[in-house]
């Protein structure tokens, strides 16, 4: 039987005929998650910056972590067998350890496949390539695939898996679909991902179908490797598997990604990638058109706000970003009427909260002019403290995005919101 | 009236006939501070890397923030004109501003009279002195003296004083006794000092005295000045203000200058100087044998866990330090067992708390293991629990053996708790 339950409460009513976006429930082991739902990051089994309580005050239900920093570092060995419990007098070993105990964090977690993490130290290293790239002109891409030859990488992909060295130390590594799933045991989050392999936007229709046939490859291989894993445990099994969606910007590819993703008895979806912007929204509408309804999607790195709307719009559950934390410990910081860097001067003396429409303990509390010093200062608090604000505004916008599907009113919300916010 | 009201509940018994230590309440505007009592540190109006909820959560009743840094940034202006309260809409100005509503702490607050900061960027700046210097032989004292002229400085003394330039833009200030009050009463703490000179323990009787008798003139001047301020202001006082005495490591010194404030209209006393070691117990002797018993006495700068001992059993009420935060954020936790490098490898797999038999958020919470992963991945969160658990160790041994003075039983604590620490 599955370990999570997913079921759709309502759809949005879109006058265009056209139907995608959900309201729904997510039941796993450690809880309910309300979706659409924007997942809180805590790369190295922590949301930067912030206590399980902060994070919990921010409104998150749920954290995602990463299988390759984790598996670095403090390795995964490490958190499976790791385990306590507050008895009165102390902590003391548990029978069962896992990212949660170690993290005290009692919600529902995640952790990603290590994908990106292989793009981003393999052909993406030492480029200007993320989440979202801008590519504006084919010949922009050509200049980026120049670039492979002449910076060195971390990362190589092969057939089997992908061999890299790590960030810390240089020591070698080799990861498998097989090991990626065996980390993700190990670390026990609910909700865990097939291995893939991340392409660059500027890769050519060659390289991304030859990639893409690599990620089916691992995508059974992992599905596989988990259901092996789960009989061993006498069939116990405490954690759904995603499969991961790739494909590049190529039409053809993702809908044949999200067709073959379809035909596998996966729990749920990721749509991965590296995107360039304006072919995201054609990406989530050609792979939700065909993934199956009644599996939650995660639009996996993605976390601005009209993204955000983009995605919920085409039918994704879950988001994932650093944005709202990394902004925060930055000092740009959102509001209803876009984002501000609260180190400015212009701050200094105002009085008022980041956002006057904002719910947080952060707005409630605090001053711009406080938080403009804080930063200024070099203060530890105010990278807390705006991440805090963040991560409340992007998750509750999410959760207000919830609510106007439920009320009927997603596309005035839209509007309102994005007005002000441009 | 004094804005505040000091009570003496209990007097130390002491089996040597002496008598000093005591346990007592100190009333002020913002609540009620039990003595002896451990004072946070917010130097920049924030005790850093933690949420003034946190503090609370350590037991802190109070909380110390610096004259000097606040001066300069964000300024003292700013911080007494500001003012905001929550109104269900958002925040809005308010009549009075201040610190407690600037850094949204509701509890008492203190300011330094920015006298160290003086010491530390003159004759201190840039040399191995600070709140305690070990000097072991008077050849090495002349060695410190002799680094004076080499070494730049960025503060010079004069009669009226102290000219110093800004350690963040070079710009030139000046700051009198009368200067340092109204900064101080622009910040709004209820517990403000005199303006003062704290000499290093390598200065010579000459320059000792010299030094002292400024700081005699000076504290009459900011007692002069504080009365102006609060008749200029229709008699309303809501500030008490403590005279420093200081007088370096000579017993003549310390006893004349500890008779001079006692002389003095002072609400309390602080103890200031940059010590040697073992300089530290004859001094507060001297001292807290003369100062008057119904006024409380503020040791400045001290907070390890065996000079603590040393201070409540000779009568100070109040200590700060900025160890606990400061070593938090470095890595280095008390226990009961002494202190630890949380980031040494033996605490990778340690799934015990930081400290069996302490009490605080991140014992009941967290491992050893989780805080060396923090550590060890740069992760802000370390320092973050790491300060949350040193503060509330040290409030929390101040607590004992306030309690054990209650008790009778404060020598027995005091053995059973160095026996195990050191």
């Amino acid at each position: 039987m599955a370990p999570i339950k997913f079921s759709i409460e309502k759809e949005l009513v879109n006058p265009t005929g056209r139907q995608l976006g959900r309201a729904g429930t997510l039941e796993t082991p450690h809880g309910v998650i309300h979706t659409p739902a924007f997942v809180a990051v805590g790369t190295k089994a922590t949301v930067k910056a912030l206590t399980p309580e902060q994070v919990k005050s921010t409104g998150a239900e749920v954290i995602l972590a990463n299988t390759y920093h984790l598996y670095l570092e403090p390795g995964a060995e490490r958190i499976r067998s790791f385990g306590h419990r507050h008895d009165g007098v102390g902590l003391r070993p548990d029978a069962v350890g896992g990212l949660h105990k170690f993290m005290n964090w009692q919600g529902p977690t995640m952790t990603d496949s290590g994908g990106f993490q292989v793009f981003s130290l393999g052909v993406a290293y030492g480029k200007e390539l993320s989440k979202i790239t801008k590519i504006t002109d084919p010949s922009q891409m050509i200049a980026l695939r120049s670039l492979d030859s002449e910076v060195p990488r971390l990362a190589n992909i092969g057939a089997d898996g992908v061999s890299f060295r790590s960030h810390h130390d240089g020591s070698l590594h080799y990861i498998t679909p097989e090991k990626s799933i065996e980390i993700q045991h190990d670390l026990g989050a609910d909700i865990i991902f097939a291995f893939d392999e991340c392409t660059s936007p500027a890769e050519d229709f060659r390289y991304q179908e030859e990639a893409l046939e690599r990620t089916h490859r691992w995508a059974k291989r992992s599905l596989d490797h988990h259901h092996s894993l789960i009989r061993a445990n006498g069939g116990i099994n405490k954690q759904a598997l995603f499969g991961i969606v790739q494909g590049g910007r190529e039409e053809s590819l993702r809908k044949r990604s999200a067709e073959f993703m379809k035909g596998l008895d996966f729990d749920g979806f990721g749509i991965g990638g590296s995107f360039s912007k304006d072919d995201m929204e054609t990406v989530v509408k050609w792979v939700n058109e065909i993934l199956p309804k009644d599996k939650p999607r995660h639009l996996l790195g993605i976390g601005e706000p009209e993204d955000l709307f983009m995605g919920v719009e085409n039918g994704v559950d879950l988001f994932d970003c650093v944005a709202p934390t990394r902004n925060g410990r930055g000092g740009t910081l959102y509001t209803s009427r876009g984002k501000i860097n609260i180190r400015n001067a212009e701050f200094r003396e105002d009085t008022g909260p980041v956002d006057i429409e904002c719910g947080c303990d952060v707005c409630k509390n605090y001053s711009r002019a406080y938080l403009c010093h804080l930063y200024r200062a070099h203060e530890m608090l105010g990278g807390t403290l705006g991440s805090i604000h963040n991560l409340y505004f992007i998750i509750n916008l999410v959760k207000n995005m919830r609510q106007a599907i439920l009320d009927n009113t997603f596309i005035q919300f839209r509007e309102k919101f994005l007005d002000k916010y441009f």
